[in-house]
């Protein structure tokens, strides 16, 4: 592909993505009308050998991957949360991508490193958190790196391993915690054994006392309290556990407090949302998402930690060809995750926070809150739909008179392709879930969501 | 950002990466010429309240951004490894960006993972290996899901944690394995004192007599050898371990081995090369990232294994609200690695492959081979450069007469801005790496490195 080859479909291409930003896919249904196997059938089994035209790769990206997708970034999609992105973001991934640097240590790109240490102030400000951070890819990836900090404060593992230790640490969830917690305690060898599951209520939150109680029992039988992760925002219903109770406890006892805030941290740009940072400064590290609700593309986890020090102490680790003679001057923020190599994400936080203003942003996510408000309250005129709770973030959770009649209508949403819905289970429940959050969403979409579920029905 | 303004950057930008792909950066040094901090002192403390425009952000890309950057992507880099782009795999990065999905799931969007399978399909055509595999970001993650699998094998930690077992398991290594094994195993909870590091001879390559000593003297002192790394292109000289007989001594004891051509497995694409491979089907698990070689934008990292099963025994985990329908038809590839949310990463291989063809991958693979043993031959006619040994790979090391004139010489050739140079360690001489394989490198970018390293000089 010569340089006149990669122009002339550049352009294109910008245009083709300028309409589905504007319009979403407006070809097709949000979620695929496929089957396993489709897309699969229609691509050859073997490499081809010689060189193909560029404008064969993009009409072959429209004609068979783009309606095998499931249009994340559709004004119709509400399913799982929002991993929403914009015009200043793409156009950063794509500089991002042009330039092609890794940004594993501070030499082998300065810029990219400054502006990510850059970035995370700003995003520190804008939530109310003082702390220093690193973008992660995954909250996934945050977290585990969070339990590995946790885990090196209070043992010498990374060198010994468990072999060479003789307590047995535990982890302590609320059964609506994210599976990424229960997750990382394999990866990190805890064993879900070792992960304590505290029931919640219908309030979906973790109970103070519970925990207490668990950090009281185990220790009467030997077992070392290690790791409490709170959410504020769960996946299920967005429910905000009481992060301040939690970290005082998490204080009393030496015990390392997380506090996952992967959806509604990006809400605490909000001055009357901000309450939801509350006990969040007593934790020892925290995540929100950008790349969920903040317009920014996946990947981007924000990832905050009270002590940098111990989170380098856990990644750390500087073989001979990576020394430099920068290592005392500059950060080299492969030390402050899992991965070697890094990814230019700062750029994306850099024009999208430019490109909206924190006010622009602010309006956005205010829009999003109303509009779960809105869909609430219809909810609430129907004799067969049962609203869960009170909207307080993007979230709405409602089930049906049965979990068949719930499952029922979720299918016939879904294969509707008007709008894409998923499901969960709260208290045992058959839950559907419509979670808003498009960077292109209009108030009017909530009407039209409205319309779609009774015809469904 | 609207429409228009989005359509008028995006058009610039490509202009600007078409001459950046074809020319590299004709601005200014390939390292640049900053001192920590540098950067950071023309970013803005606060984040800005209002929008700014399009146009403000991506002059400041240019004027702010780009003179600190380590431009990765010029000729004139020769530092660490390729982490060469191009232009299908820009576009590429740039579509996916525009979709914006997320592929943890077949449901989250079918295309994209089916894409991925048939990647990956053809990937192992490409180098001879008849394993199923998926994308992982890096070779980090890569071995640390290798590790997890030969864990999960061997004992049930996912569940009990190291705490509810009574083995120590071992991993063995060589002292030129790279630094991402050793902390797999510290993640993973070995430990550093549970990896067993391998002395290497002036060849730099693994002994496999030397391996099977470890295991049984491990075995005569109760611990339990779990996993061995074998490295096929190291990251300091690109030796090449023997695979074949270490996978006989694993296989005989049996133990895991995990084969880590991160660099090197593209030069498997060559039938003349195809050698590289000889053992690695006798191995439980390969990687090599098409991110560093192969023209395909960071990260891109592919993993393959010859028992998916066991991959999925030691990652996969399913709660309530990531359940779908098509689990039992579909795969979900969240269950092939660590992080739950996944980037559309398939799509910039498709567009790779196709835009090159195998053909035109293998000339330019040829090309880096071809400079590498041309410089060499240029190091063996002076007098004061010593070749450690005739390369096999892109790779060329060599020394000074003293360490401390290796040293000076890197540091003027990075002050000059003409070439970028990285260092490492060999029987503990100080030993200058030359690595080629920029996407646009030319056999005359041999005679310029030659020129500028004799002026350094």
């Amino acid at each position: 592909m010569d340089s006149q080859e990669f122009k002339h479909l550049g352009y294109e291409m910008i245009d083709w993505i300028a309409d589905y930003l504007e319009n979403g896919y407006q070809e097709g249904p949000v979620f695929p009308n496929v089957a396993p196997g489709n897309t699969l059938a229609q691509l050859p089994a073997n490499p081809p050998q010689y060189p193909e035209p560029g404008s064969a790769l993009f009409n072959d990206f429209k004609s068979i991957i783009v309606p095998g997708l499931t249009h994340w970034n559709d004004p119709r999609f509400f399913g799982y949360f929002p991993c929403n992105n914009s015009a200043p973001s793409v156009l950063a991934e794509l500089l991002a991508a042009g330039v092609g640097v890794n940004t594993f240590s501070w030499i082998t790109s300065p810029a990219a490193t400054e502006l990510e240490i850059r970035m995370m102030e700003w995003l520190g400000q804008m939530i109310g958190l003082e702390w220093k951070g690193v973008i992660q890819d995954t909250a996934s990836s945050a977290t585990l790196c969070a339990l590995l900090s946790a885990r090196e404060a209070m043992t010498g593992i990374n060198f010994t391993g468990f072999a060479g230790q003789n307590q047995t640490l535990r982890v302590y969830v609320s059964d609506q915690t994210h599976s990424s917690v229960l997750k990382a305690g394999r990866v990190a060898g805890f064993g879900d054994a070792n992960v304590v599951t505290l029931k919640t209520d219908a309030s979906c939150t973790m109970n103070p006392q519970l925990l207490e109680d668990a950090f009281k029992a185990d220790l009467a039988q030997g077992l070392t309290p290690c790791f409490v992760v709170a959410t504020v925002g769960t996946t299920s219903s967005t429910a905000i556990d009481p992060v301040e109770a939690i970290a005082e406890i998490c204080k009393r006892y030496g015990v390392w407090l997380h506090v996952d805030a992967a959806l509604a941290g990006t809400a605490a740009l909000l001055p009357e949302m901000r309450w939801l940072m509350t006990g969040v400064p007593q934790a020892d590290s925290f995540l929100f998402n950008p790349h969920k609700w903040m317009f920014t593309n996946f990947d981007c986890c924000a990832y905050f930690c009270k002590d940098p020090l111990a989170l380098k102490k856990a990644m750390a680790l500087t073989p001979e060809y990576l020394k430099t003679q920068h290592d005392l001057a500059a950060e080299n923020l492969r030390d402050w995750g899992l991965q070697l190599g890094r990814r230019f994400r700062a750029l994306k936080l850099w024009f999208v926070i430019r490109s909206y203003g924190v006010e622009g942003l602010q309006q956005k996510i205010r829009l999003h809150l109303q509009m779960a408000k809105e869909f609430a309250t219809l909810i609430g005129t129907h004799s067969h739909f049962h609203l869960i709770q009170e909207p307080v973030l993007n979230t709405v959770c409602f089930k049906l008179d049965t979990d068949a009649l719930g499952e029922a209508l979720l299918a016939a949403v879904n294969a509707s392709g008007e709008a894409f819905l998923t499901h969960t289970r709260i208290e045992g429940c058959y839950v559907i879930r419509v979670s808003f959050g498009q960077t292109g969403a209009k108030v009017e979409d909530v009407a039209r969501l409205w319309a779609t579920l009774n015809r469904c029905l």
